[in-house]
């Protein structure tokens, strides 16, 4: 047994230190399969990562581990406040995997490892029923995972949802995306009804991708991203990882006939870089550099893709850049005719190429799914009908297939829940970017290419605090006020009011 | 104790099977750092790694599993070829580590991935004394190694070079390289007095990258490389890995200024690719996919990038579509210019991209150098003296800086001995062609861009028995002789003769 923190504190230091050898190799291994991993070879590098994650899951199951672990959560007021932070995460770590033995977590790998396989073919195939089989594994291994968790929650899509952001329920959900229908829906209607005339003619104008690839390092190198601790390439499927201190990866992925896929990716992974890039070098000291909710992490990507890459501002500043390298694309377009066409609401199918305004539904769509998914009110098989159907609901769009439709995200091969975190993500971010606004005048930055002032701003108030606080305390702390989805509403009314001339 | 071989056989195969885990990571994590990894998490990454591979290592050092293969190796003549290969494998293996604890092989796998580091740094600079203390550690722990194995042979070198070809001595290697010299240095000074002129003046027109990423494309199609069980990127200092039996990677570098430089990057790593892609299944099931020797593996590599790749008939075939690629490089340029500017013989700096005939020249140096370096008969820090006034002896050139001197290979971050094998490949291939020459009309072949042929008589003649035969044993196996190299001697001196019109 332990008796002072101290030697508690060093002990776990020492097994976290080498379960990070496993992390580190299963992130690079991750990493692979997105980028590079040959199609024959990627169920067999998935068995190696499950046997790796396995490896580093025994040393948490250590009986000693745990004891350390219980012992600092016990006298974690003695700690300061990135150990404390630890500590807490090692209990509730400890409550989620008490009852599961390396066995079942090895089980549980091979699953999620099995239905990204799956869910990769039955997208290139466009068939839903090719990755059923493995969405229902998913759905019950979901199940079974938190029916062996200590102390959950009664209802088990809230255990899910508070997987991705602590303490978030569907009570919670429900009321603010309530809201959002409430306002948006008629705004929507009213965008719809407008005689207002945005060109997007020259959208789909061939690029290249060469110009592509170099606008894309330009962007980076506008935003400070860092190459000496952080690498860039491209993946199907664009993502950003943060495989260490001096490691933070994104992808992009570069579509011809459309440019501006490419330069919105790069800002949303561009932002989840700087989040990894500008934490607190403590929270790697304390293991603590991955407490931060995805729900924050949202809030940083749409914040640099959509509150500054969006603005007037930023495109008055990359315009010219832009000429130079796209000159046929933006062939007689002005700067403010790319600015209304970045802004352009147009209800369309896939959702990492949602407009923001329409983005908040294809997330209520998914969110409801989720929801009749977990309870079973929909069976496997209906779920494109109803995915298909909710469209036309909401945006009065239907898909042509499941690729563009059903099939479009990753993200159910490894659970559900994380959908709605993109969502509150632009709602944190409409709160801390009314803060920062009083605090230094954003579109003056931006047209000056200052970002460090920028993320200054953001590793001081957004960042810093982040791992060690829930997200309500978190965005109490950076704003004064409660979590509310106002403030995404109102800029939304604003803005959009001003661009349809409403 | 065992026994009976199955039960030991059976015991091998769960542990080697657990290696392989770590072998797998250890493969990507290697692959990431030479076409990924960030600078600044180099270091980090490099001690993952080395982690890695001393949790491998400690389960070869198991007792019971070096009672297994010693029990295996005991009883041999019961074995299969493939287990029996396996037996005597682990049995050196065995013989070598025997006296190595994991903390020692810890320190080494160190030191060499600081090495890579620092000669990644150093070369960057073109500073030799950079990289110079790391050299020295090499050597350090180069001796430290062989002086720590059972059995080893009286001299140090000779237990190196036997690492990359089993049995490969001084002896031998000086009397190959004496017959080397002693025909082509009269040879080489005949061609520098040759009248003929050959067109070079387009060999440095540029060419854009996404052409070259077609042609590369091109050539690995051609080839008949599998890129459902393969990858190809690219990365600074191309290479293959095989790191399983559905994925062999390999990479290519492009020179604006070079076209060529991409061709015979492709077509020598696309050799590599196939010898592993193209061996056995049971290799893999016996856990023997990577004994064969170096030598074997560049005689493969170096086949499909000069006896092929260089020939009139190869130029004739992908002349079309480079004319297409490349319009303005081949302006006014002929299939057959383009062939004999390919086989000019330039002395040169640069290993890698030196014509077949002066290619042997760039080994011996570096042979000769390491033969001084290991004997200590040269202090590191004078090593790029000596390299240069090689240079200038046999090639009658000097580098005019460290990075297109002595600091343009990698190999000695992992130890010295590796180089011979380029030479032998050269020689080994020689002899293996003109046995293949007498079963299959090889020219036609390759103008058909019949590679499914060649690659047949390759994989059931070549690459079938390479891992369960030493080199001399498999090449008297495919041709009925002793190595030798006057098949390689002859077909030089044919060659350019012919071209140079002696």
């Amino acid at each position: 047994m332990f008796t002072d923190v101290k030697e508690a504190l060093t002990y776990v230091d020492e097994i976290l230190t080498r379960a990070e050898v496993f992390g580190h190799a299963i992130h690079v291994l991750t990493y692979d399969q997105e980028t590079i991993c040959p199609p024959k070879a990627m169920e067999e590098q998935g068995e190696v990562i499950a046997e790796l994650g396995n490896m580093s899951f025994k040393l948490t199951k250590d009986e000693k581990f745990v004891e350390a672990g219980e012992y600092l959560y016990a006298h974690r007021e003695d700690l300061d406040s990135f150990d404390r932070s630890l500590a807490e995460s090692l209990h509730r770590n400890y409550l989620k995997t008490k009852n599961i033995t390396p066995e079942k977590n090895h089980e549980f790998s091979l699953v999620y490892n099995k239905a990204f396989v799956t869910w990769l073919e039955a997208k290139q195939k466009a068939d839903f029923s090719v990755f059923a089989p493995s969405l229902s594994d998913v759905i019950r291994i979901n199940r079974e995972d938190v029916s062996l968790r200590e102390e959950a929650l009664p209802d088990l899509y809230d255990n899910l949802l508070g997987d991705y952001e602590r303490g978030l329920t569907q009570k919670d959900l429900d009321e603010t995306f309530g809201k959002c229908k409430e306002r948006l829906l008629p705004l929507l209607e009213r965008i719809k009804n407008s005689k207002k005339v945005i060109r997007t003619d020259f959208l789909s104008r061939p690029a290249a991708e060469e110009p592509q690839r170099q606008f894309a390092r330009y962007l980076l190198e506008l935003m400070r991203f860092d190459f000496e601790r952080g690498a860039f390439t491209t993946s199907e499927h664009p993502f950003t990882d943060g495989l260490g201190r001096n490691d933070v990866r994104l992808t992009t992925h570069y579509h011809e006939d459309m440019f501006y896929a490419n330069m919105y990716t790069v800002t949303h992974e561009g932002g989840h870089a700087l989040f990894e890039m500008l934490q607190p070098r403590e929270n790697y000291d304390h293991h603590i550099n991955d407490l931060k909710s995805m729900s924050m992490h949202e809030s940083v990507s749409r914040f640099y893709e959509n509150r500054i890459a969006r603005s007037e501002s930023f495109i008055d500043l990359v315009y010219p850049k832009m000429k130079e390298l796209f000159p046929t694309v933006l062939e007689r377009v002005s700067a403010h005719e790319l600015y209304e066409a970045m802004n352009t609401v147009t209800p369309s199918l896939i959702r990492t190429e949602a407009d923001e305004f329409t983005y908040t539904f294809h997330i209520i769509i998914r969110y409801e799914i989720e929801k009749a998914m977990i309870r079973g009110d929909v069976r496997v098989e209906d779920l494109p009908a109803l995915w298909n159907q909710k469209y036309e609901d909401y945006l009065g769009i239907r898909p042509a297939n499941d690729r563009e439709g059903i099939l479009q995200d990753v993200h159910w091969t490894f659970g559900m829940g994380y959908f709605p975190t993109y969502a509150l993500g632009n709602m944190y971010n409409a709160m801390y970017y009314n803060r920062m606004k009083t605090e230094l005048d954003i579109d003056a930055a931006v047209r000056a290419g200052d970002f460090a002032k920028i993320n200054d701003w953001m590793a001081q108030n957004v960042f810093a605090q982040a791992d060690r606080l829930d997200a309500h305390t978190w965005i109490r702390g950076i704003t004064g006020r409660e979590f509310a989805p106002d403030d995404f509403l109102d800029y939304l009314e604003e803005k959009y009011s001003a661009i349809y001339e409403l």
